[in-house]
């Protein structure tokens, strides 16, 4: 006998649109594989009268979704309404009070009360589905928290933002600056008209911050998230970027360290050969390291109705199946609270433009300070001259620790000879590491 | 209180000793993560006295691993024996007769045995996981069955055989002939002894039935797959691969077509610069398309001790949690027996390499019996001259129905003016398909 799975979809947005439209094409497809009838018991949403293209008729219409959600004849609540707080959190947590499951797109109240929500769950007998809060339909929460279970994670990293991914892609392709291919990207609609929730690094951020909860089975913390945006990536950099074999990519990277947990998102420059560095417009990317496994991969669409679609009715089959996690992969109450590490203690490569006088002496200046402060140089581009105006200097270091590198900046910036600000992009390397046998 | 999770790892060759390294290792970690404690209960392998570097004081040693499967103390049994039959098959049917879960990396067995072995498991309440019998620690089956179940699968293919990358990797960059490159993979222990199983297909031809039933709920049928291996792939074809914009891989490619389900194993041209081309040497990588998520692509090592194990332990982990889903992803009695697509039914572009004498009006000939069967053409390359000996001529075709460019061939075969038997290699597009929203 089939039971019917009953489900209430509070947010009919796009992605909540998306959602409808699949559990109503793959009735059939999902009862095959879960062996229970999806049944969209009720819906929300704020305007009813919107023309959605959807078959509402013999569905249930609630004007307030936290009524849908403590409706005692629906299973599971789709939470697709969005923000940290406000609505999308009272209908979680009446769900979740219910003892209900929620499966959920919105990284923005995980990442802020995810270890209380997930309590709450718990508490309850429920959980809390997400994954489709981070790289769209890619399965790589579940890669996480599942497919690699057995290992421990070296680093995390990967493009999880496809406005700024988009952004970047037409920018090197193009060669032109940041805001010009950022007014396209709005007037297309790859870019929302207030952009900085994109732009500026927060989205990714949010995602980068549940990526590293479940890779480390921490509380997720998006405060200790360092955030850095794309505005001031320039042509320049991209250009300087493909002559010394990179490319530069918005990503979020969380690893272990002596120092604690890292977790940072900002521009990097990727090795042009590694697979991430292939990830181009909307596309996202996450690359997983594990002590056993190695290097694995994981690409695809990372946003849109379709692949959101995709990862929120994944979640709503492995409940159907019977399948109930804990949040984060461990339970709430075992969820650690990693030392955050400071960017000071980072440890890495970085590439440096300098807007230089082109007069004898400058390098040497330069050298002396980067010298001083033991940060030794891997490369080094000095090819136009103009003598007695600017020209740049490229550079790119050894590995040295961050703090070095800031002051030797602050240094290097106060010169006379130095004309701007200098720019500094760190380098993400690619480790095909050796897994453990 | 933490239960303990009783395990007997039937096997230690490479990946049996893997995996008893790495529930030693990681007994902490995958305590917080299952909230079971990992024992391995007991052990069996054909030599008893074999240095492994592994400490066996304290797990129990059975000669017999059917009476390991068999002891009521071991809660879940590790077959990773090998071989499609003997003894890892009655291990198997041990445990499952019993009643106990299995993990087991060896695809032969599923290929050939699946769907009554699956019937046997769902008997006794039990179930066959096998997360390690296809690309290695890469989450690719767990991604079908789950992380993509809300899809209709348009096509899956990958790269399944790392000996067969690692030799089409190492042709292309050294331009050496196969015969070569294999005799230098043997030294290296890249590949076999006995090198067949894995470059002429078979291998790759397992791993593909199985994705292919859990993409499409049906019987893992190898005898339905087309294999042709990598043996007659030459260092010319390579060349002209690279000239017009692909490279060669070895391809597993399954897809649902209005003939039925074709499954195939066999070298393709992939366009350059498809995620999957990137995918080089020993590593494997799987594309799949969904109607809703568009196209996802996964990639990490496809063999070795560490990503065995790795899915190996993904999968304790699952069923330490509780998580018993179906062996390939629906019941046993709902799996499907799709019609299998005749090749001759294929439709696609292809490859064509002829060696022909160089002389006038042979090119002609060929055009004009080309478009007898109503093949057309896309790009031709002739270039070098050597009037009244033997030239190669390539071209590529717009898509046709494989019966009617095997015909074709059948006819410039028999030209005299063509020198060799044509080589014909099928060409697989990449296709960033648009989701359903």
């Amino acid at each position: 006998m089939t039971t019917s799975f009953r489900i209430g979809i509070a947010g009919l947005g796009t992605v909540g649109a998306s959602v409808f439209r699949l559990l109503c094409g793959h009735r059939e497809l999902l009862r095959a594989r879960t062996g229970r009838l999806f049944e969209i018991r009720g819906v929300s949403a704020r305007h009813r009268r919107r023309e959605r293209g959807l078959d509402l008729a013999g569905v249930e219409w609630f004007d307030d979704p936290r009524a849908l959600a403590a409706h005692p004849e629906v299973d599971v609540v789709c939470e697709l309404i969005g923000g940290s707080d406000g609505i999308a959190r009272e209908v979680v947590e009446t769900a979740l009070a219910a003892g209900k499951p929620v499966v959920t797109a919105n990284k923005a109240l995980l990442a802020h009360h995810g270890a209380r929500l997930a309590r709450l769950a718990e508490r309850h007998g429920a959980t809390i589905a997400w994954e489709a809060a981070v790289a769209g339909g890619i399965p790589v929460v579940k890669a996480l928290r599942e497919g690699l279970a057995g290992n421990r994670i070296r680093r995390v990293y990967g493009i999880l933002n496809g406005t700024c991914n988009y952004i970047l892609t037409q920018m090197r392709e193009t060669g032109r600056t940041f805001d010009d291919v950022l007014a396209e990207a709005q007037r297309l609609g790859y870019a929302e008209a207030d952009p900085g929730f994109d732009v500026d690094g927060v989205d990714a951020a949010h995602k980068l911050a549940l990526l590293a909860a479940v890779a480390y089975g921490g509380v997720p913390r998006f405060d200790a998230v360092h955030v850095e945006g794309i505005r001031h990536v320039t042509p320049l950099d991209i250009a300087f970027a493909e002559e010394l074999g990179y490319r530069i990519k918005l990503l979020g990277v969380a690893r272990m360290t002596e120092h604690g947990l890292e977790q940072r998102v900002h521009p990097a420059m990727v090795p042009a050969a590694a697979p991430i560095a292939q990830v181009e417009g909307v596309y996202n990317g996450v690359t997983v390291e594990g002590d056993f496994v190695g290097t694995t991969v994981y690409e695809g669409r990372g946003a849109g109705g379709g692949p959101t679609a995709s990862a929120v009715v994944a979640d709503l089959a492995d409940l159907a199946r019977g399948v109930r996690l804990p949040v984060f992969g461990v339970p709430a109450d075992r969820l650690m609270e990693p030392t955050p590490a400071p960017m000071s203690r980072h440890e890495g490569s970085y590439y440096i433009r300098l807007q230089v006088v082109d007069r004898p002496g400058v390098l040497a200046e330069i050298a002396a300070i980067l010298r001083d402060h033991a940060v030794s140089i891997e490369a080094l581009i000095q090819r136009a001259r103009n003598p007695g105006q600017g020209v740049p200097i490229v550079l790119t270091t050894h590995e040295v620790r961050e703090e070095a590198m800031t002051a030797a900046l602050a240094r290097i910036g106060d010169l006379a000879s130095v004309l701007e600000p200098p720019r500094m992009i760190r380098i993400e390397p690619f480790r095909d590491g050796e897994p453990a046998a």
